[in-house]
């Protein structure tokens, strides 16, 4: 069982076919960064408002943007297998789009994992937050493409999405 | 700027345009149910390696149900404005399609408030755990069509998703 | 020594000398309010910053705000002996004043203890954010003044604090 | 705009005026403290109480040490954004004075960002668990002057407040 | 198979197989109690050392208190299956013996569902503070007999061991 | 008093008797791990359902490996003298005997201190969730002999328990 095992490409199981935090002490501390991006679309009413809200009547991407930073800080309290890291930068961007909001993370940390998790997770509560400040609008709101666009450090080198949104 | 407030959907911002966590107090306790739904997808060798996994080489759906309930539970941690619920019901449901795998979530409470932020991040926590779980076979995944399909208690009635997948 | 113990004001010791969580069990749901208030206190060119910074510069007050609600929710965290409740209402409030910034806060429950350590938590999460935002500027800004205005509900009734600044 | 935002001297904002967590993954890892204060203050019944009770009737400053113990750990759960932290050291203080006590803090690291905050959060949060256990008697406690005293270590050297109480 | 799964006694399974939180949002509030109990073993110079330590020289049994507190009303956050629970008292209390220190919890509730996980858990929090401040003295430490001793309150009636110590 | 205390085996006190959390600052990060088991005995039924319920009925103990490293990953959040540390590998073992099922976790570490509390954390964590599992079936289980088999790494060097179930 142990050869099937040292074939498994999911790594994040034990010999008994159960779930582990990987053992990933002998690695060394990299920089690492990793970017990901995801989008959430809505009728032009709700997109018209919060472009409109951001001085006086509320910024919903402000709250967004605060939400989406704690949560990557708290990626490992909630994705099971997660490491506990001490990111060293955090940030998202917004743009709108025809029929939403395109949301962009981006996460940096020296250390012994990589941070693709981290800047997945600030994206999706990102888009959560939108959905959940919107829903008395908009309960049809859509969220979706969430991916990763970059990563660069560690053993397995950089990645660059073919279809990532150029910058 | 009191009758320009009052006319704004957005309820989750006070007059000062700053969010806040909306008054629910007078708001009867009624039973209330969301189901949320979302897909990731996946090369076929990361799906094949998912479908067989179950038994000897380790389950990860199983890792994500846990994820998704114990996340759910969590919403109002990392959701600003969110309120804090004693969530009475909370299941995962996972199903294969082509391309890769259909999660859905349904989450009921005896409350004062919806719990369709509960459902849809049951779905996000559960697609990213899989993220997580296959991203060392496979970075390409992307995470997508995460959406209410169903609502129903409070003052606002039922909703139904139109593209909603039947069951 | 149960008589000295029955004598005790404070009521969050038992009958060893320790803390406990007090029983609240017996006691019935009503509509709770409290509201509290703080300040800091900065040099003018902080304070001129933070002013004008809402619009394009970035918002100070509206990350202490979403500081302050998502701090007023875990307050049963982080006080120890502070009952867990589903809090039905926050919203924060900032003024200026000539050497700072006055935070106000307000929270709802209805339920069977009073709220005012979520309205005290929220006031100083705001203070703590507001400090942490600004002391690349400005190390020697000073909280003050953090105090109970007002509580109403339960069977201790209405507290209004002589010298709670009036709205 | 880049211009004018590299002269904000608010490094928490990005170009668009939103926060961020500020990268300091190219900081060196160097030993940091910081020691902040307050002051709780009370009325004579009330803190007459708690010099008494350490021994048999209830030790409030035990738990309130604990309580800032803990916060501390936790300030990046709660303000926005600060960096999560491997806090080496926490110890707090307290001193009667005559109408209350003061309430020291001293946090240690060896990393990238100084520990002001975690020690400014451990006064806090102690203050309001002493201001929680004893509310039952006294109302109209009113917490002040939390304030950073002294720093050491990191690019901007060492702090001393001026009025900072010797030791 | 739904009828196997009806005939499955471990009713925190669905019909996958997988866990779920059981849906109790049909139960009655009513009155919940539960009293758990545990030991820890230790060497006699440790056990000393906690005995004579409560005055000067620090609190041991002070701390696991708060620790065992903070614990129960944090069960739902880290066993995944456990409802989230506004639970209305806490208390522990802690009896030496030859060998060690017997720690028992009792916990309330007015809710759906019993607190038997939450008395267990404040019990095993508590012996787990315990071994951590005296770990320097005493390594050989081992926590024994968790168990439940009585509950009250739901459908399932009352539950009182047979072997539970006598009050 | 200063000389008692330094006397003192219990470091995690200060010279006014109150907890800290110790300093550490000074210590070389090291790898570090530890070792601890415990035990959960149940009736005959209850130990024949989990045995045969791993592929269709429901895996409780799947279920309990996934809460014991994300409680692992908690430690510091739920025992007060607890440093934050970012581990670096997490596994869990499950063995059955005659009356119940043996828990094993090891958990590492390149960092300042030892590993021992969040290896007992993840044993005790399991052990509640399989209680929390099968409560429905059985309520007279019982946890015990939660101890510490192995350490090694840091200055007190390697502690192996005598009677530490060889493998």
């Amino acid at each position: 069982m142990d050869n099937a095992y040292n074939q498994d490409p999911l790594t994040h199981f034990d010999d008994d076919g159960r779930a582990k935090m990987v053992e990933v002490g002998e690695k060394r501390d990299t920089y690492r960064k990793a970017i990901a991006s995801g989008k959430i679309s809505m009728n032009s009413d709700t997109l018209i408002r919060i472009k409109e809200g951001r001085i006086h009547k509320g910024d919903v991407l402000g709250v967004a943007q605060v939400a989406g930073i704690m949560g990557a800080k708290k990626t490992s309290d909630f994705i099971p297998m997660c490491h506990p890291l001490m990111l060293t930068g955090i940030d998202l961007f917004f743009d709108y789009f025809d029929e939403g909001i395109l949301i962009k993370a981006e996460v940096t940390l020296t250390g012994k994992t990589g941070v693709e998790m981290e800047a997945l997770a600030a994206v999706s509560i990102a888009a959560l937050t939108i959905y959940d400040m919107c829903k008395a609008m908009d309960r049809s709101m859509v969220i979706s493409d969430i991916k990763l666009d970059y990563k660069a450090g560690g053993k397995s080198g950089t990645y660059i999405r073919e279809d990532a949104i150029n910058e």
